[in-house]
């Protein structure tokens, strides 16, 4: 049976925790002088890259050849892509060279989700970031970060309140973050001014909040979103100043979280906007925790996708459509 | 000895016959879990790109790396090279680098054969497009799918009829292809719009039609150029529509065609221009089998060239001259 | 502890002595049919390059891979760095997912040393050129290719006379040269019109001349410089004939070195400015033995910091500032 993983979404609870549970086991490897496995040997994984993203490029590449797989990275720009090649004959290429497993990373919403249901691609598809949609394994990576701190091996984020902060409009990785922690049993705020919150917002798993001074007391994890300049345009907020006063992290905000809280971001941040100087550089502040653990949450997938036991994730299949 | 393969006439019939074995044997290997061979362990394999071309790059690096050699992608943009350095001193420094095989993709038509002629390089040369000159591993790969659908193991080609469509001028695979097919059997026929045929092209052991519609009946595989639009001014054409209309293939003109006959193309296509969407869907359009075939032909070379025996394919000798 | 290669003034001399002998011994292994060594295997060295540089990031690549490390090449454009991501957020990222060496090239005089002091990366850090300040492996395969031709393994250059020839003010291949070559007891002599001089000069271990022709005959080593062509103004020089025929290497003056003399070139050369066509391809230019005798240092350096003997080259501790 082929599996996927698209979206946080689709994700039970097991799946998840099997995700988790086995980054932890593979984690330790990062230990160790050598930190190479056999699992993956003679594997072939695909970076199949729309978009500029060599962070998790090569969060990705590193995670397949410490499985000793084979990688490829195909970027689309330069390639038959730019002269107008569609995403089906992409995927069918792939697929005739032997792919086993395709990273794709689009602009466009719901792309990964295509390749997954097409019946183009005959290995396993992992999303890493598609449009303004998911970008699961950042969920996931995320999710083993606060266990680590907040829970422990093996269980879930029962009880934990979560706040994330910022341009929840266009952020996969809110989205994917809002999806799993609910699955997990975490109790999410999104924080945002109401021009960046998506339409539609009141139905997902959360609280929505416009103070952020008035839930940080009862935050275990503080989520900053990376703000993206080019959207922070005049119709939302008056000054990049301004989005900082009201929505960036300071030294006097998070003195004001309790003190287990901990603060996190996908990176690559932007220090001074929003979060301070004082606070990314805090050890409170997980953001290259997140970075390592990345690493060790691909590791799991592409294990559980490619190598791994039968229970492992849930599979999006092409028969169900959307 | 030294051995290179620049062009597809370079080939004898037995030449090609030890490829297409070969490949055929290595083949079966994509059928197994673990696709890996240790044959080229330890040696090195460069791609030296001076054009983009992302297809035909993954596929000698999906090649190189199932048979465990190392691949190092050299880019000609943003290099040395486009400061000025000759294609001398960049094979110089490939050379002294260790190169056991160097794959070269140029926009120069001739520059493969002098960088196997010149002495600079006392690894392997492979051609993989020069200009508009030649691509023998697109020739031998189209061989190779029309004897699987066609003849059979161990067979040539002979007495089989096979049409070349669209801008024979421009196309590297054309030329191949017609140096290959005859030499090993087949009767070629190029149809093209006058404009697009090469000056003394009646020299070539081939036929030219340019009536589409008269030779479909007679062939047993039909092979579709692509339309590079750029080259397609209206000093040819009047539109991309007459274009389609008098040289694509659609569904009533594949139905013309004998009932085993197949249709190729080397992609990317331009579905709607030279061939419609339908029948680059049709289960007779060999496509994306020709990308499979590509990886185990580019395998093949790569180990006759690097490993394999003795009586493999056919030098052309630094002295011979052209 | 940590270790570091950012400057060749670091080098003792018994550092570059064990560096070069290494090489020596590495250098052995590209005369077998399998060249690659599994010293390093499950390690991982990652190329930071911030400045286009094909040559010296293949060399690194393949010197790597000979030893078995796995690589992940990161170039900065395209990447968040051009978003604005700091060096620092850039070098936790590497650090987070594993590193063993960042093998750095940044257009910055002093990145590397920063990067190597700073904390933020626990692997070791390999300058491989760092504005116009220095580029210690190319120092040391000159230091190898000189030691090749004028004395004999083991050995150091005590009482060599080689002549640097250019635009030293620009130059890290000059300054490293300077720096290593003093430490292994050659005697050093830059010749440069005044303006391609730096200031200070004059402290350096060398000589300085204006005079070309008056040191040949005395030279047991000549290295010319790569002219580049954006530095060499108006200002500076009336045109690029006069620099050559002044500062240019040509049949008459070779003529007047001493026989056992050799030309060097770091690569990659201007025929016809700083080095004429008949020099460049002179049995004396050593510049493709350079290329070659590159990869054997890299090797070296590589296996002695990531998995040497603990008498190997020494650090440059965080302790130690500049």
């Amino acid at each position: 049976m082929k599996r996927h993983l698209i979206s946080a979404a689709d994700l039970t609870r097991d799946d998840a925790l099997l995700v988790l549970d086995t980054a932890e086991e593979l984690a330790r490897l990062a230990d160790r002088p050598i930190k190479k496995l056999p699992t993956l040997r003679g594997r072939t994984v695909v970076n199949l890259f729309f978009e500029d993203s060599t962070r998790t490029r090569i969060s990705f590449e590193a995670a397949a050849k410490r499985l000793s797989a084979d990688v490829i990275n195909f970027s689309a720009k330069g390639s038959s892509v730019s002269k107008g090649e569609s995403l089906k004959d992409t995927a069918l290429t792939l697929e005739a060279m032997g792919a086993d497993a395709v990273v794709i990373r689009h602009h466009s919403s719901g792309a990964p989700h295509r390749l997954a249901t097409s019946g183009w691609i005959g290995g396993s598809v992992v999303n890493a970031g598609d449009g303004t949609h998911e970008h699961p394994t950042q969920a996931l990576l995320d999710a083993f970060t606060m266990r680590r701190h907040l829970s422990g091996p093996g269980r879930d984020l029962a009880g934990r309140r979560v706040t994330i902060v910022g341009d929840v409009l266009h952020s996969r990785v809110a989205r994917s973050n809002v999806h799993l922690l609910g699955t997990l049993g975490a109790q999410v705020t999104l924080v945002a001014p109401p021009t960046l919150l998506p339409v539609g917002v009141e139905t997902w798993p959360c609280e929505v909040s416009y103070d952020l001074d008035g839930v940080l007391a009862k935050s275990d994890a503080v989520m900053m979103l990376r703000v993206q300049s080019e959207r922070m345009n005049a119709a939302f907020f008056p000054t990049e100043r301004e989005y900082s006063r009201r929505y960036g992290l300071d030294g006097t905000r998070m003195a004001a979280m309790p003190e287990h809280a901990i603060v996190m971001h996908p990176g690559p941040m932007n220090r001074g906007m929003e979060i301070t100087a004082e606070v990314a550089d805090s050890p409170r502040c997980t953001v290259v925790e997140q970075v390592a653990n990345g690493v060790s949450i691909r590791m799991s997938v592409l294990y559980l996708l490619l190598g791994g036991s039968e229970s492992a994730i849930s599979a999006v299949r092409p028969e169900e459509g959307r």
